[in-house]
């Protein structure tokens, strides 16, 4: 008997041609590829109720060159003054320029792309080469009322570099990627905010030999977009890292900002803590590029020591032992595992097929031991820190997943997490050739109102037809945590996807939950903010924003509500 | 031989007379008094150059009967406008509580006062009974242009409470001192403003038979203030507490907040983090009362177990070696004690005797090893947490400790810093009778500036002859510390006293230390803020007090410098 040749849809393993649509849209590195595995294939297929031949050719692949932008707006004479700031070298103005960084990475940008729609772009692209620079742009833009957004890495899912009102958007990472100062006495890099991730965290963990320092360092913030997000973005639009249960939030790890607005100039004072007044540096955090342009950022550094860290993965019998497990720990005043995460029931067995669990010697002790497919819950996480610290946080997390009846797995999962940590995305655009749409979605809840919005949002998402949701928690603090909710699905058309993605949101707001705990407002969670945070709240938001920015001129046209 | 008797001056152990200017600048509990024991004594004299003789007699006890404020501006319909929103029980309108009211905890308020010399004062006192009479009085004012004061634990160090330009004072502890809501799921309390720290510790720590609650609960913030520290006043000047560096100061401890303010009336929402633009929370933090009247607030609480405690103590062979075994401890990343604090050489002195060490076993011990007096330091601490952690705490804070030449001495001194945690200020009306001032000055300072900053106000303070100049480090950061100096020395007049205070704040902010860690800015620091913070950033600060108080009715007169 001969086996019948198993099929396997023609995942795309080529880099998008240059200057193509699917060049913007694609997810990281461009030759960067992540295809689902067979098992999670098995499992789409029959969730989605598809067959192979749903597979057998791609749509919308936006392989073209990208065209269609509208005339800019800007006229010659101030075209020509924003390239005697900058120099004319630093001046982009082409269709693909204009569309890429104008373009984030949310589902509706890349849907409009694959579909060549091109809206909302800047006239024009600018890459600053200094504070100088900026100050320069921003003072003529704000004199001759231009747009001004900035681009940092691009990885908005906020649509926050949506160009509504076109204008001119700040390239940062071209030239702005450069260390500034380090102080290893203070514990403290500043940087110019379009250095991405992987060169920060490549200068600090090499820090002995780059920065002549006695120890190698961490900068502690691992977004899933690590690899392509700038510094400036993270706090601008306040994100969270993998292990921030541990080092924080950029909320938390920024010390001081250097920012160029319409009003002026001006530098946050380094101080580790003081009670003088209102801490400016704290409330030009979030702002989305709103009241101005970053251009130096301090952040707090930690000690590099992987050797310290110290892996576990526990099954849970189901999400309710969970998640009083994870607010025990939390709580428990032992300090935090620095990474630490649970999945529900659909998300666990997802990742089980994505780590490499199912069908290992792991996957039948769990099986054995009777934790149920379908209620069981998969807990992964490591520790960071000081050695005693790291190891205790471990005995402190095992005791007392224990006693709320979870079983340790050992810490293969969270290799395996590691391995993909920042590469799950790369899958998007696998699926969305043959029209499947995987989006995600996060809201920062109280322990109290965890399962209410986790109930409520997952059953308006499952009232869908032919839609996986998965759910997981991965930042925790005493109070709370962040509810993160991925849906898989087909979508007719782009309205059809929006409805139901906005739906999402209503959900999250009504039940209590916060719009975003780490995404960000941008222009797509704007139209909630009235609502979540009232009217007093917005008016404050507001009275900084026409003192920083008078004329409206800084990423308008939705960013954060404001207008 | 008979022994001559020893001179010991008759320290005041009667309770101010009711009234009188005594009863209001007096420390704490009007029965409660700490006197400097018979080494201390013995150091002052010494050090101020002064004999028995000094102490024979008492000048300015201020133990009149309180008079002499001008009449009230406020014309009698606008008094009776306000008498029909809080009730007439709730107006004062006497002298005694006009100044009282209107009068913080520094020197020169007590030096004033104990001559009978009244300013700034408020024209009625007003005891609110709820967030609605507030409403009401706030909208009131606002509409009639009334200045408005709040009065929280009356221990402001800054001139917070000075009413330059008259108007209502609101009495928050007379009324509104409740616990609104306690959610044991989420480690969260929420209470009026008014609350005094014993009250607040007191539910938390007795929460299983007060709140019904499954644990014991601490609320971690203990200034030296605590027991007559309002909640309110905590976040509005941004403390720190004793164990701040385990806790986090009130800027970290506080998670939500309900203000009235003459723009309206906002309450803040909770979650444990978010992303939804600049946190309006913190915005209001340390607003001192510019913007509006707190009338909620929501703190983090903590797992109240003192049997995990973990106390130490060190001596250092010298200042360079406490400095840098505490940034070591602080960069150590195995968590940090809750309290910790190091006593530089002139301080150590003082300390030793203060906590009884001098003449003990232990002292022996430690000249004995050759730590030298007048360059040995003392350091003291204790951990809090789960016990693994604090256990794990105090075995690295030993371990680096004694890599930095530093003994061992017991948990004794710490012990002995515990009976007086709350008691030392009382010794100040002792000094005061006999016309030594004692006063302090704190200010934040990175690791690198510490030494200097240190070291230009400690020569600043040691140019005037025959003074007393003890610093110590007790709140400390990854980044940095605080510097708290202590000063004691005789003044001829008030103007002189202010002439060297003011002094010392010019050394701090010309060396790059903050003009304060703790203390807050009221209208003594005000006149700084614009050298320090820059005029951008002053102006970030005014936009916010213009949008909330158009008319600057809220705590007018130099507020954190904002008019």
């Amino acid at each position: 008997m001969t086996a019948r040749p198993v099929f396997k849809p023609e995942w795309t393993d080529r880099p998008p041609p240059r200057g193509s649509f699917r060049s913007i849209f694609k997810w990281g590195a461009p030759d960067g590829f992540k295809h689902p595995n067979e098992r999670l294939y098995a499992l789409l297929k029959r969730e989605l109720n598809l067959t192979d031949a749903d597979f057998a050719s791609k749509t919308h692949a936006g392989r073209e060159t990208v065209t269609g932008t509208a005339a800019p707006a800007l006229t010659p004479d101030r075209i020509a003054a924003l390239e005697a700031i900058v120099g004319a070298d630093n001046v982009d103005r082409d269709d693909f320029a204009r569309v890429k960084y104008s373009t984030g990475k949310t589902s509706e940008e890349a849907m409009q792309l694959r579909r060549g729609i091109v809206r909302d772009v800047a006239d024009l692209a600018l890459h600053p080469r200094s504070k100088a620079d900026i100050i320069q742009v921003v003072a003529y833009c704000h004199r001759a009322k231009i747009p001004v957004t900035v681009y940092g890495g691009g990885g908005s899912v906020t649509l926050g570099l949506a160009s509504g009102k076109g204008g001119v958007v700040l390239v940062m990472g071209t030239h702005m990627h450069r260390h500034l100062e380090f102080n290893e006495t203070d514990r403290t890099i500043t940087v110019e905010p379009g250095m991405l991730g992987p060169a920060l965290e490549d200068l600090l963990n090499r820090a002995p030999e780059r920065l002549d320092a006695r120890h190698a360092y961490t900068c502690g913030h691992f977004p899933q977009s690590f690899e392509y997000a700038s510094v400036g973005g993270w706090i601008a639009a306040l994100g969270s890292g993998q292990q921030s249960s541990y080092y924080g939030d950029a909320y938390d790890l920024v010390l001081g900002q250097e920012i160029v607005t319409p009003a002026g100039h001006l530098k946050t004072l380094v101080y580790p803590g003081t009670a003088t007044g209102p801490k400016v540096n704290d409330i030009l955090k979030g702002s989305e590029g709103a009241f101005g342009v970053l251009v130096a950022v301090t952040l707090k550094v930690f000690r590099y020591r992987p050797e310290n860290r110290r892996k576990f993965a526990f099954i849970f019998p189901d999400w309710a032992a969970a998640v009083n497990a994870s607010r025990e720990i939390a709580q428990g005043e032992f300090g935090m595992p620095a990474m630490y995460r649970i999945s529900d029931p659909e998300e666990t067995a997802v990742a089980l097929k994505l780590y490499g669990v199912e069908d290992t010697w792991i996957d039948r002790l769990i099986r054995l031991r009777g934790f149920k497919p379908g209620v069981r819950c998969l807990c992964i996480g490591h520790t960071e820190g000081e050695r005693g610290f790291a190891s205790n946080v471990k005995g402190c997390v095992k005791a007392i997943c224990r006693q709320h009846g979870a079983m340790y797995i050992t810490g293969y999962p969270v290799t395996q997490w590691e391995h993909g940590r920042f590469a799950d995305p790369y899958m998007r655009e696998d699926l969305n050739d043959y029209g499947i749409t995987i989006e995600t979605l996060e809201t920062a809840v109280s322990w109290t109102d965890l399962q209410r919005v986790h109930r409520a949002v997952r059953t308006f998402i499952k009232d869908r037809p032919q839609t996986v949701c998965m759910t997981h928690c991965s930042h925790f603090y005493p109070q709370g945590t962040n509810l993160y909710f991925i849906f898989i699905s087909k979508f007719d058309d782009m309205a059809d996807f929006k409805r139901f993605h906005r739906g999402i949101i209503d959900q999250i707001v009504l039940h209590g939950g916060s719009p975003s705990h780490h995404h960000g407002v941008g222009k797509m969670i704007g139209p909630w903010m009235k609502k979540h945070l009232g009217k007093e709240q917005m008016d404050v938001l507001r009275a900084l924003k026409t003192h920083f920015d008078p004329h409206n001129i800084m990423n308008p046209g939705g960013t954060l509500g404001l207008d």
